[in-house]
């Protein structure tokens, strides 16, 4: 006696969820079945109308409905400034500081080797071509100040200087391990505010 | 700037799952949307054809794509001998043990008061009319040894003894706390064994 295989499927397809093992899939599964057949069906719209409709900025690389996300399409910012960050929380947590008014390219993650995230999967050749467009005059570096995290910045630096352009790195007003998204907001402008050139 | 509405849709939707807060449903749709579009894709499609094809047998109860489950169908089994357990999981554990050839009944769920979860949720009306059908001589109640498992046994004990039916319990050679789903298959097949009489 086994699961029907429709609910077999159901569980398997759940594992892709980071986080989810077997054990929860089951429960997830379960749940959904019995008592949230209305939030099960929410899910699958929600998921195929994500997949349509949500891609990546053609500018700054972050999720996007439009070719150009709204912030890029601004012309109410300033594109001498350009601001990397690992994730789009990152770039949501810095708006929310209103210390900075320039422009931003989103990593959407950070080098890993051991996890096989390397240069490309970080977008660099991007963020190469979009830092140089002649008008961005400085790229301030905003990854965490994690391990992977100043590794990424270290090897962004590397690759932008030696290309002539200013490269500057959010101040260390954050702790030793700290993760933008969990920063407060005044600790955060601080940093931004006391940013200091690389090399 | 926020994310696109449509990714923040998704955040809502996946809350829907159980132990699924804000933080990690972000999480899970950023992972979606940027490393695993294909089990997206195929999350969405199990959800749809879970819930179009799964419902419940109109016997035992458990998840079945047909009327009637395998196991209902099957010729095979003592139909004199009804085992009321809580969740399909814990009937494919009695099967693993091959200590059991009746029938069961699943619940789908334990008595819970203070969840909102009554007689009706656990479908105790279906359970009577399944246990006089006038074939059913014994009703082995199977639930879990944990409070609510015991106190779900004790109101079915009473429901089906006063309609003159013969309830047994399970043996209690599961540890207190226990849950059917992480006991060895032995001690299963043993408290199976050992079941008593109620009253
Ligand atoms: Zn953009
Ligand atoms: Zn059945």
């Amino acid at each position: 006696m086994r699961n029907p295989p429709a609910l077999e499927q159901l569980v398997e397809s759940l594992r892709c969820l980071p986080g989810v093992g077997p054990k929860s899939a089951l429960r997830m599964a379960y749940h959904l079945l019995q008592r949230d057949r209305k939030g099960a069906s929410g899910l699958a719209l929600a998921l195929d109308n994500a997949l349509q409709v949500v891609s990546h900025c053609g500018s700054c690389n972050t999720f996007s409905e439009q070719p150009l996300c709204p912030l890029c399409a601004s012309t109410d910012r300033d594109s001498r400034l350009l601001c990397v960050v690992e994730m789009p929380t990152d770039l949501m947590m810095l708006e929310q500081t209103q210390a900075f008014r320039g422009k931003y390219f989103v990593l959407m993650g950070k080098l890993s080797p051991l996890d096989g995230v390397g240069p490309r999967e970080i977008h660099l050749d991007k963020l190469i071509k979009r830092a140089q467009n002649n008008i961005v005059e400085e790229v301030i570096l905003a990854t965490n100040y994690t391990v992977e995290g100043e590794a990424t910045a270290h090897f962004i630096s590397e690759l932008l200087r030696s290309r002539g352009l200013k490269v500057s790195r959010i101040a260390r007003g954050l702790p030793m391990g700290g993760e933008i998204e969990h920063v407060d907001s005044s600790t955060l402008a601080q940093a931004m505010m006391e940013r200091r050139l690389v090399g």
